[in-house]
């Protein structure tokens, strides 16, 4: 075995399938759903229908967070959105810097939906003249000179990368020489970083395979048996 | 088994594992890095050293595409490229309007690697009359009105909604109504699409909860047993 494979096999023994992970925040808004509309108890069966997955997925996957379903009655809604915030730590405040005040950055720092995750984006940096000292959606853009010193100063834990993917690299080593632990990377780039910094990357790309993929198969299906 | 039950076993039939689906532009991309240093054939074993993946999860994604990698060889990188982009259909170009003309809107327009997956966003479309008329990344935006007639003209297939989730259904409704077969979906809510029209959602979340996730799990690891 190669020291890549180690390192991902020891991943696996310490973290959590990817694909469960990426399902809880569906279960969350779902549950967040329930909950407006006055309903206390919800069975996999039903929560699987409500978003069209599985039961027998649903259960391994809520099952992460530690909870046990009760037969015949189904999760208590209120203790499972808090056992799933508390075990993607959704219910403590991270800070966060973005670097990269373009469009992208703008559009992040927009979207409502991090705050209910813990996700607080204290300052944004760039190294355009033009934005430095403005702010954008009431947060402040400083001079990518700054990063090191502000992060340090506010114990910044996460770092957005919202930068052209010519710079990604350079980016991430400043924010780690900074001090930064967890990289979320919106730049379509594999990053290197060391073993004690954490890295996610957004694949906008592979999302768009999915619909690839489906439309596809929709298009060769009608061309066999005509459209629906 | 109930009606979604059904559905989603249907669609596991038709379909193609979601995970794999989306790990195909990671291959995509670290090959066409090997085609650019010279490279013309690789294993399953290299690509997943260099992708942080497992061998045999590496073999089982590329088999989908037909292609047999040949032992002690590897594969041909230049077929092997051009059979993942043939299976995703980004050998073809495919054109795609874009509903909302915001920052999210705006940051999609300008990013350029959609392109090279035959992604080609014709027209943006808003209700924003100081947007209507003007042009974003040289994409001209129309009022919201117009869709029905510039989609059934110009034969558009792919429907991107980048819109607040207050209005998300609302488009959705429009674009089915004008068309649309695919929708390709930016804001955070579940849509409701006729069984004629495919959907994909893309979850920013669910990717922070990977990231949390991992945070978490090292935060944890280092009170045990001190920083790394």
């Amino acid at each position: 075995m190669n020291k890549a494979e180690k390192n991902v096999q020891r991943d696996y023994k310490k973290g959590y399938p990817s694909p469960s992970l990426q399902r809880l925040p569906l279960y969350l808004r779902q549950l967040k759903l329930y909950q407006r509309e006055g309903v206390e108890k919800a069975s996999c069966t039903r929560i699987a229908q409500d978003l069209g997955l599985i039961s027998v997925q649903v259960r391994k996957d809520l099952s992460m967070t530690g909870i046990a379903g009760r037969p015949k009655v189904g999760y208590n809604i209120d203790e499972l959105i808090s056992r799933i915030e508390s075990f993607l730590g959704w219910d403590k405040q991270r800070k966060a810097v973005l670097v990269g005040a373009g469009a992208l950055g703008g559009a992040i720092l927009g979207y409502a939906g991090f705050v209910e995750h813990g996700l607080s984006i204290c300052a944004a940096f760039d190294v355009d003249e033009n934005k430095i000292g403005t702010s954008i959606r009431s947060c402040p853009v400083y001079s990518l000179d700054e990063l090191e010193r502000f992060v340090e100063q506010n114990q910044i834990v996460i770092g957005i990368i919202t930068v052209p993917q010519s710079v990604a690299q350079f980016v991430t080593d400043k924010m780690v020489k900074a001090g930064i632990r967890a990289i979320w990377n919106y730049s379509p780039v594999r990053l290197s970083v060391p073993s004690n910094v954490v890295c996610e990357t957004v694949q906008l790309s592979s999302s768009f395979a999915v619909l690839s993929s489906k439309v596809k198969s929709m298009l060769a299906e009608e061309r066999k048996t005509g459209p629906a």
